[in-house]
């Protein structure tokens, strides 16, 4: 009887018996909540329109959290922030030697007196991103919510489901918040819960910036009831912290092309959707069938199947028979 | 002989005897045609820099069809739109109450009396997109033409192919137009047409906005010619109608930073591209033959497959031997 | 004997004992660099504000190289720049027949007498796009620098890896760049050598915009040490030359609404992560071995096995049984 178990969890724990598919998937997400900051006595608040990178709600896209702007940038000649003129750190050197050096202007060779640093041909004037405010200033993105619609389909068995699944239909929509165990269901997230569940403090993701992927699980066994199909969240970290990237709003001033440079520190998100459906077939059944038989001769397999599958009350009798089985084993002669 | 056709079956149809691979591809994506609108007495077009969101002709992109703009909003104070003083509601309520609510902007806890409505620190004005407009503005999107380039490599097979097959050259490009029956293979699509043939109406979803799926289907069997790996195009509602996201340009008035605020409706196109090659190969051949051979015994499975696929005239042969086996079985005293 | 060497090619070289998996992966790009023009006398430089669309720093984007600029324009009705009218060309017509032709503008109809084109309502000045610049303008392209952050994660293994493997770490990030001999695990990129690698000319793609995926191999074998689980980048030419897309920027100028339009021509990067991590199964080795047996009978696999993986110094033993093996059929008078 030795190998019999090995063919089993083949058979059973791999589901030898049915075939796969993967889905298709289609995925829609909306952002909703207000930021407000108040710099300098400025106040002004954040909408969706200004927050969310791009704006399409694909399942890819970053929540701005934290920001260095740089107002009224036009393009001239003016010293770089930074960058000190390396004929006064070096005094032996006759000329100024502002030259190939990889900035975020074009070198003009001057060195600057009142700043100590290079003038450079740029967007003027140039960003100084030394100090990232602390604590971030969109921490109020703590309570923005996330709603997520997700729709995917199986080819080859010809099902499709959306994760407002049985029960969550618009009136429970519009009170819900997910909970990974009083509400693991509802498509509407919070900032908050999405970070702290992926590991992440909060207030240092928003500060630098950092990636979390949030995983809808599609597991399926098609043989049961289609209502037992039901999604999954997960929320992981994705690397390490630390995320920007700059952005740019321009307009036109006393016909002069200038800009808003942005420096972005925020939250991105991707909604990763992974799905495996099974279902009863035949082909895999009798392809682990011959496996089978390959191995352990016809009678051991077709004698266990017929035990397994066939005989009336087989749930309970698996159960049993499969636990006798594996004891059966242990004290076999052949294992002492 | 029960059995023999199953392991026939995972061998012919299942083609047990060929590898498979999948192919690594790219998608280019052009839009071209202008909208017109007359808002008011207010004429103007619409190009494709305007209303295609992402412009850079991604494989995903949404094309406005529908539109609620909002323009000169400033940061400042102003009454929202449908959100009433509770007080009003309630008046026993001593004091307004105008506060911790989910809005557009941040309450300030005034009630404004001409509209009944609280005050909010927003963009000023703040949008009204309780009626959307109907018909549809951009109703001129449906002349709007897609154009695909599609390539597409498979890494195993060092195979690679693109959409514009033998045939669909620049001069057929020019004038064609996608048709499911009479022009299968050419890759530029009436956006009308892919509305249609994804069974969605244009009307409809020109209004409230939705989601399409074209799928690009490459399945080729590259034991046969290299111009017999063609694509094939079907198209697919995706989720329920309505899909819509805001959207902001910025500019600058008298020093005062304004937008102008966009909550577009309209059609997003995801291109999914779907491929399976196979190919003749040794290795899955013997896998096949043997767990045949476990199943069935060496002698049927070779002198099946001698008869099959080795004798001289085997298509005739093949076709007359599955039938006759099939009857064979059907009318075997082992069935009857 | 015949027959063995297939089935020890599916054991040893498909690695029929290992079980596979493939990874979720992130990853993140940032460019670096600057661009300068001088046209017409006017300097400009390009950051990556001004150059990367989009710029959230995604695995996908483009990086302008070349563009046809133009500017301020408004609303309204002008001449098209190509479109002759038909009346010109064919002085039997009496009227002008400006109408239905599918252009960038909304014909009104009226012939221009100076241009003898149509008049559109349009976006004015239209743009003339007939001459793309040569050389192409941002040649400065060509060093600007690309760093890609990439992890990895095998969910079945529960295997974690990023690009930084050991040995890549800040410092070494500091100085380092790519190449494909020297310096393979480097994740900075020259552009100029990312275009080399693909095998596209710089001059020409700079000039009309074409397509590189970068692809980033992650093949490991994780029952050796995990270090040995390292990046491989290559770099692939998409399709043929010619990538290129419109992208407006609005402003209001006098209460009116403009834009300046930009043809962009440039160098979309797709970076594609593929993965396949194998391990030691129990479930796959048993597997292998059932379809072994049944071919073959189950003393040769046995004696085989226990000789290959069992017996002590296995790894000299194998080559030498293996060489005598091939050698042993190829003798053997079944093949003379």
């Amino acid at each position: 009887m030795f190998c019999v178990t090995p063919y089993r969890w083949v058979f059973i724990y791999e589901k030898g018996y049915q075939s796969t598919d993967t889905a298709v998937s289609s995925v829609f997400t909306k952002m909703k909540g207000v930021g407000y900051t108040n710099v300098n006595g400025q106040e002004r608040v954040w909408d969706v329109a200004d927050y969310v990178f791009p704006p399409q709600g694909d399942s890819s896209f970053v929540v701005m959290t934290n920001y260095i702007i740089t107002e009224g940038q036009a393009m001239g000649k003016c010293p770089e922030v930074r960058l000190f003129c390396p004929s006064l750190l070096f005094p032996f050197l006759l000329r100024s030697l502002c030259f190939r050096w990889n900035t975020r202007g074009h070198m003009t060779g001057i060195c600057v007196n009142t700043t100590k640093t290079c003038e450079v041909l740029a967007w003027c004037p140039v960003e100084n991103d030394h100090n990232i405010p602390d604590p971030p200033l969109l921490m109020s993105a703590e309570n923005y919510t996330l709603f997520i619609k997700n729709s995917i389909t199986f080819p080859i068995f010809d099902v499709t489901r959306s994760n407002l699944v049985e029960g969550v239909d618009a009136n429970f929509i519009r009170t819900c918040l997910y909970d990974p165990v009083t509400d693991p269901l509802c498509p509407i997230f919070r900032l908050g819960d999405i970070v702290k569940l992926s590991g992440f403090s909060f207030e240092v993701i928003a500060r630098v910036g950092g990636a979390i992927a949030l995983v809808i699980d599609w597991t399926c066994n098609l043989d049961l009831d289609i209502t037992h199909c039901k999604p999954k969240y997960t929320f992981h970290a994705r690397a390490s912290v630390g995320y920007n990237f700059r952005f740019a709003k321009h307009y036109m001033e006393d016909k002069i092309q200038k800009r808003t440079l942005l420096k972005v520190f925020g939250i991105r998100l991707d909604i990763i959707v992974q799905s495996l459906a099974r279902k009863f077939d035949i082909i895999p059944t009798l392809t682990a069938i011959g496996s089978g038989v390959g191995i352990f001769g016809v009678a051991t397999v077709v004698c266990d199947l017929v035990l397994l599958y066939l005989l009336p009350k087989r749930e309970y009798y698996k159960n049993m028979k499969f636990n006798y089985l594996i004891k059966d084993q242990m004290y076999h002669p052949s294992f002492r």
